[in-house]
């Protein structure tokens, strides 16, 4: 069966995806803005966490001058006006390993040096042992005999030159990788002020769902399907550096519903759902979220994607949980955030939206989508939606942009296949050539 | 002071990173080439890992033809050839949620049907509620009054038309992430036969290398310096699946070096060093793995990076640890792989031969370097280098890629600025505007 996909008109106005985020973010209150927002961690276990506090060097990289080099510390003045083919022989009268600290070079003699071992006073240049000739005489002196006369500075790494005393390395707000953690450990920081992690309660809501593992596939019931939203949103929070409760599904009564929400607000940062936030009746995940605190529902232009909840939950009944602005209160309300139940469309506002929001309440600033590349599309999009669309791509040999021909928003064959998504116009089409901007998956992870 | 970065010559030739990449693959065995390297793991707990066996498809996805909307399930014969303004009027006899399953739809009604739900029998298109106005009668008859005619199949996602039974969706030596998860959940996949994590021990050496938090940086020693390898190696040995044990710094006596390579290797599938593989003598690392076992010295033709070892480690003395030909034999022998000792180096070397060795070790095939994108170089590199270069750069907002100042190995300031890598080929030089190969990071992380 084919399937028609012309776009039908909507009676309310969407909302277009930059509103959404606008308004998601400006509701956060960072964690890093109050003291229980912070925690000390160990650098080796930092990984993916948000640094909380400036991170200012108290020491010089290097701390002195040393060799970028195994070879020979030398005096300038002794390797001047070499004739060409001549070999200058000179005693080695020191060897300075790294951990070591040599005697000050006295003219007329070279030391032995190795790779980061402090230059001695009075070198002022590396010759590296592969141009060096060595002999040892009658006495068993070592002599080191040279026909290369260096530059000033050569093969030295100068105190300061990669990080000087005093210098801001790593700002509040920066996100933690490999990289960060190994120029803080270079600086012997080995403790960081972090922001915590952000405590989230994931439920799923619908009827239909089935948990892997209760139930085998060939004994699946009409109509069900199973949950495997949990299993995507579970490793996107736990990538976003948050610490998931799983409350399981939502249950199929409004007290029950209104007590597990109501105990969830209680030491959660954040209520995220999937599930439950269409136009359609079949749920009482939002009046009870009414109920226990507050609820927008937004219709979103974009696709995947559309319905999307954002509101709070009070975290004891006898709370604002607003201020009079409007404001959600992190100490009196828990966020609540209801993403799309079919799989793309909760996987796809996750990325887009759902992310940023959790990498500012760890105090990130810059948290908008990544920066898009600009490549040409190997396929035609002859239709034009009214959305804007992401539309799952790969990059082909040729540098050029695939598409995977099912955009179906119901299993995630699309998002497994892609490597990333066009960001495409609403009321767009793309001819084969035409230069589209794809946003790589790798950058939401990273 | 001016460092001067001339080329200089270098006796031994050095060897490609191709080659060394080829090598270092050609010696590793799949941990999912025999039993005791193969787990099973909750797919809930997967995220990161490598799959080890085929998953097929035990059902269809969707399980049968069902709404991808809210709306009303109709007969097309019903709602043909409607009159421009004419509203035909229906009675709705059924209501089909999620998880339920209707009755086969009479001629001449229709079916109140909600996102997910099976279609019913006989109903062969979705119109969506936006689209239908309704009223109730005095008997309280619900109809709903139509001025659309769909077409065939509208908003029907067909039984096994995202997945069919049968289908291979997963293949063995795919990397695991969110989407794959989500797709394993949806065909009722609770558990997953992943590779085992690689076990890694992970060392330092050199005499100059201090703890960050044992000593402060205004107490530290002249030449000393702060060991920060282990803290981004084990950030990404970690990203790349592993366990890691830390055994710290490299005793700096033989028999103790002896004595802790032997311990390791017993129960480690990698024992990975930074530092003491150069050329220098100053360690005893290297005369300790060749005691124990057998070890390359490679001089890899790239910048940052050059010095790297690659060996084997017995993991009893009266092991052979290699076959006929020479090939590491996992259940007898631990590989041995030493980083250069400059952080950056160490750093590059591991994103760019450690990583694709660890991937490929847990079954994944394709493991080379990412594909790199082909963006604009917005500044000049007037020196060509004998090597290969991996310079640190990142996009700037044209789209063209920034060079970071100082391309030091000796801290990983220009990693943490950087986004990336330009993969630049030895001997050549580069004008703004060159278009050249840009590696994103995060493509290494992803």
């Amino acid at each position: 069966m084919t399937l028609a996909s012309s776009p039908t008109p909507s009676r309310s106005p969407l909302m277009p995806l930059d509103e959404a985020m606008q308004r998601l973010l400006a509701a956060v209150q960072p964690l890093t803005g109050y003291a229980s927002g912070i925690e000390d961690v160990a650098t080796l276990e930092a990984d993916g966490r948000v640094l909380a506090q400036a991170l200012v060097s108290a020491l010089h990289v290097p701390p002195q001058d040393n060799s970028s080099m195994d070879g020979y510390a030398v005096r300038l003045a002794d390797l001047s006006h070499l004739a060409a083919g001549e070999l200058r022989r000179l005693p080695v009268a020191q060897r300075i390993a790294a951990g070591q600290h040599g005697q000050p070079l006295q003219a007329g003699t070279v030391a032995r040096i190795f790779t980061g071992a402090p230059v001695p006073a009075g070198a002022d240049a590396i010759v590296m042992q592969e141009l060096v000739h060595t002999d040892t005489d009658a006495q068993g002196q070592l002599w080191a005999s040279f026909s290369h006369t260096p530059t000033l500075g050569e093969w030295i790494r100068c105190a300061g030159e990669d990080v000087s005393r005093g210098a801001e390395v790593l700002s509040p707000g920066q996100r933690l990788g490999a990289a960060e953690l190994g120029l803080a450990a270079s600086l012997g920081r080995d403790r960081l002020q972090v922001a915590r992690r952000p405590r989230v309660a994931l439920f799923s809501t619908g009827d239909e769902l089935v948990m892997p593992g209760t139930v085998p596939p060939e004994a699946m019931p009409p109509g069900a399907i199973y949950n495997s939203n949990r299993f995507f949103l579970k490793a996107l929070l736990n990538r976003c550096g948050c610490e998931v409760s799983d409350w399981g599904i939502v249950p199929d009564q409004r007290e029950a519903t209104l007590a597990a929400l109501a105990e969830a607000a209680r030491d959660h940062d954040l209520i995220l759902t999937s599930g439950g936030v269409s136009v359609g009746e079949e749920d009482h995940i939002k009046p009870a979220v009414q109920q226990l605190g507050g609820l927008g529902l937004w219709q979103i232009a974009m696709k995947p994607g559309k319905p999307f909840a954002h509101g709070w939950v009070r975290r004891a009944p006898e709370l604002a949980g607003v201020d009079a602005q409007g404001r959600i209160l992190p100490s009196q309300a828990a966020h609540f955030i209801g993403l799309p139940g079919n799989p793309v469309s909760s996987f796809m506002t996750f990325l887009l939206l759902v992310r940023p929001f959790l990498w500012r309440l760890q105090g990130v600033t810059e948290v908008g989508l990544p920066q898009p590349y600009r490549l040409p599309a190997h396929f035609d999009l002859p239709k034009a939606d009214k959305r804007r669309e992401f539309l799952r791509v790969r990059r082909n040999a040729a540098g050029g942009l695939d598409l995977f021909p099912n955009q179906s928003s119901g299993v995630l064959t699309s998002a497994v296949w892609g490597e990333g998504v066009i960001d495409h116009p609403a009321g767009a089409t793309i001819r084969a050539g035409d230069v589209v901007s794809y946003l790589p998956f790798a950058e939401f992870w990273s």
